[in-house]
């Protein structure tokens, strides 16, 4: 049995934990991220994993993070939630830890994990996955490998075109589909309905007091699960949406399983319902084809460290 | 030198040539298609690799068709333009010329082609490929290899959703993008616009005898070509959404090269100027990452031959 | 009590009736369209009016017509089903019977019909209607007044933008709501569906004898009544984008009354239950305001003869 | 020579003048609006009507505010920017004054202004006119007369809808026309460009202190004005979207002119040249016919007192 370090680096927290090679995390820890401090956010996570490693053997060590990362798994380009810009993480961490150190991006990571220990692990090819929360991030799997791309940045699915002209992206084009099918999307389209029809949304509005502005994700799926009118359809509009999207993947990739993961998959068949509805309705034009079924990922938040040491495993 | 024989099975032709190992094209020879019956197509088929094969060491047989092929290589599920269903040509083809047979879908077989000796042959990694005809076909290359799909239907380009609720498909569903960036997206674009401004169509509707609804795919090129406006803006029209299909498959595969096929492409930069500046919009939002290069197909008509025989090497 | 007929020139037959000022048709009679020739069109209007007026007081003679009128209510500037091209039609009628004539657009007339004695006879100032044909035509009264416009042509609701490139009119435009809520729709719509999923359009593709192109609106109609899935939500289909049009139609003119007419209307709650929902969905954000109903036309085939001959005793 | 008072009730001013019956503004004073306070709202209105009246014969008072005016143009039945919600604003001021009063909507009082003196006066029957502010309103004359709707409520024209499933509007609904058309929509696609692209937003960006968000949209009409590409192209993206509604306007109502005012019009052909443009396309299809000019408004900001002031002479 041999051990590696996965460390999953979110724009609040960096989570760590020892990976043995069925996928098990045997040790896990967090910290603090200093997110607007570049050499802090490095020295959090070297001090980790030296936590982390101490008395044990450990082969390597690999890093999740939001953003882009070049194609050598080596250095983080640009990271939306944190100050690193042209980052040469790999090569930070590494010598100051002493380990082999690969970096991915953190949808990638996710995706890995789904698809060795989770809920692709019956596939042995190929799968892609949409990891819905605030935004709409993409991890494929083709051939048995993570597919990284010419420049690193593949699976940047959350930046499809979905509607011509559509809602404004922070990207800065009009209609990606992080726009309609995101955490984000949702609590815009459930205070959009409790603001048109304030009737069909009591519950939903109880829990934000009142205040259709300090509606959250959270509060959606609770109202949602509870039967509140405006925030079951605010996930069937997201539903749908991403519905589209894993029918273009399909007709794109042709992968044997499809996966949705991210904190909006807590809401289960309130999401995954709608969507696959709409999947299949996309797709009617096949006929008797067969189709890649659509499943909620499993490992949840541990997907992130999962997935980085397992991918350091393949140094 | 070995060789081997690649077939391309298209509506009205089947071409056939004897392919050396640098993909050059030694012999070659074409029939029309009996396209109405199943058992008179495979009799020309077989007939004319014969007839090629005759005085020659053949390595193997490949056979490129549009439609969808099983993720074996072996069988025809459906055909748009041929009455094949689950028509098992691999086999019956390979008993009667005594030779290995594969079967492939004719835009895959045409992607494989300009990727090994074409406009891709720099890129040794991944290569997407839109082939422009009558509909949208696709081919996809990823790590050296042609991607064949879970059920042997990936690269299905043309049934990526556009414009939801837009322009009715064949498929059944509305806005897919072979309705946009087609050939015959092209002469609707140009009919509607010499029928709504004839004043600026003049040299269209010169070629096409007066009658808006004689125009064909060739006129508008002949006529833009000459500058003809109508028909100039009817390429750039197809070019935009070519563009935003090009800027997905970027965000979704980030492949090293691209290339744009098939018969429209006699038109070039009419058709890859528009399609270009789309492309680099929708992208623009990367910064300062490098994206692929979007490239004309070089091999035009024998593309179908050399890639089926080229596939018929790696059998 | 006075008297005037009212004339229908359609594509393929011309109606006429002598109709007393309660709005009561007395007589009525139609003959076949010669439509392709002017000179033959106008003979077979003068001729029945004879007919019609023959040992009666007539005080004027309305006629109705598809196309664009000019706004003195005397030339027919274009006519799509007829050879028209700026006919002087008031004047050449008027001079061979020797009674006031007046032309208006048959949409208009229709409109003008509901308003008086139809549908939105309770109505006193305004109301919009759509007809829903094989296109989609629409009348507007304001201030008790059908509303012309500077040119003739007001009410052209067909072409409204329904849908950005979406799918091509045959105005040459893309995307015009005629193209999502008129029965060409309505029968594309049907006939897709019954493609792509032939197990839920059984009884619709009985009645087209197996063969999908065969499906017309009727056969539709017929399905949908009886319950077949398809055809149910080919109804739901133009309800939805038909609703959407009154809503905007209440945004711009907020008129006493909206009546959906025509053809298509023969289907009831198919049609208007989807157009009502999506119509108060549409409104939803204006809160407590009333809102105007939506009602079904009253008159089918006889607005035409009923409005015409009305409005010729407006002259 | 007959005198009469406008005024104008702002979010944060109330302007008042007395206008004669040439359209002249005699004189003309304003206050600050104590916007959350209706009583304080009130008071200010007929303090400033008693000043102005001092001393001169007036004939009546009009009181044009943003919201929703009863179809008696007596109560505020809603204003965004206000405190009031079914304010009887007319009794209540004509009470305290000893004057008979009117209330209109903003846009309309704005819409009757340039049809009776400003961009429309050679009109002398219909003209519709888009105000292009922060959002989007509008105003129609038909027949000479304001069109005022069943409810009151007629000309809402930033609530058409531009784009199924686009960008999500304030009043719950995606795709309006004013998230497209409007003020902020200029702002929205300048900051956008500038994140994207700014080495093509220099100018613009200097003058917003390098922060994207600190971009007004005064900015982007200077920056448009000496050239900035970002800047023009972000008033072309909102003209083209006006254009579609201007040729709408022309499909329903056939008005004899168009008028655009509102602070954007301040841009002139930046903003009138793409719109007029993006119109003549969308009515291309009616050929020959002839279409309303499209003009931009000419009386500015006395435009809100000049209509309220006039509409007083029509009680």
């Amino acid at each position: 049995m041999t051990l590696t370090i996965g460390v999953d680096v979110g724009g609040t927290k960096v989570a760590g934990g020892v990976v043995d090679d069925a996928g098990t995390v045997l040790v896990q820890t967090r910290r603090d991220t200093p997110a607007d401090d570049v050499a802090k956010t490095r020295d959090v996570i070297i001090d980790l994993v030296g936590e982390l490693a101490a008395g044990r053997t450990i082969e390597g060590v690999g890093i999740g993070a939001a953003g882009w990362i070049d194609a050598n798994r080596s250095t983080v380009l640009f990271a939306p939630n944190l100050a690193w810009r042209d980052e040469p993480l790999r090569e930070y961490v590494g010598k100051a830890v002493g380990l082999p150190v690969i970096v991915e991006n953190d949808a990638n990571v996710a995706a890995w994990a789904e698809f060795r220990y989770g809920a692709a692990r019956d596939a042995d090819d190929s799968m892609v996955m949409f990891t819905i929360g605030t935004g709409v991030g993409g991890g494929i799997v083709l051939g048995g490998e993570l597919l990284r791309g010419a420049h690193g940045v593949a699976a940047e699915l959350g930046h499809m075109l979905a509607v011509p002209d559509g809602h404004q992206c922070g990207c800065g084009r009009l209609g990606c589909i992080e726009q309609y099918a995101s955490g984000s999307a949702l609590v815009r389209f459930a205070r959009a309905g409790a603001r048109q029809e304030p009737q069909r949304a009591t519950a939903l509005l109880e829990l934000a007091g009142g205040e259709t502005e300090a509606i959250t994700g959270h509060m959606v799926t609770t109202a949602a699960q509870g039967g509140d009118p405006v925030s079951t359809e605010a996930f069937a509009q997201i539903g749908r949406w991403l519905g589209t999207s894993l029918a273009d993947m399909a007709q794109i990739l042709d992968p044997q399983t499809l996966v949705v993961g991210g904190g909006v998959i807590d809401a289960g068949d309130l999401l995954l319902g709608p969507a696959r509805r709409s999947y299949l309705d996309a797709l009617a034009q096949r006929g008797r084809l067969p189709v890649a079924e659509v499943l909620p990922a499993e490992l949840g938040n541990s997907a992130g460290v999962i997935g980085a040491a397992d991918l350091a495993r393949r140094i």
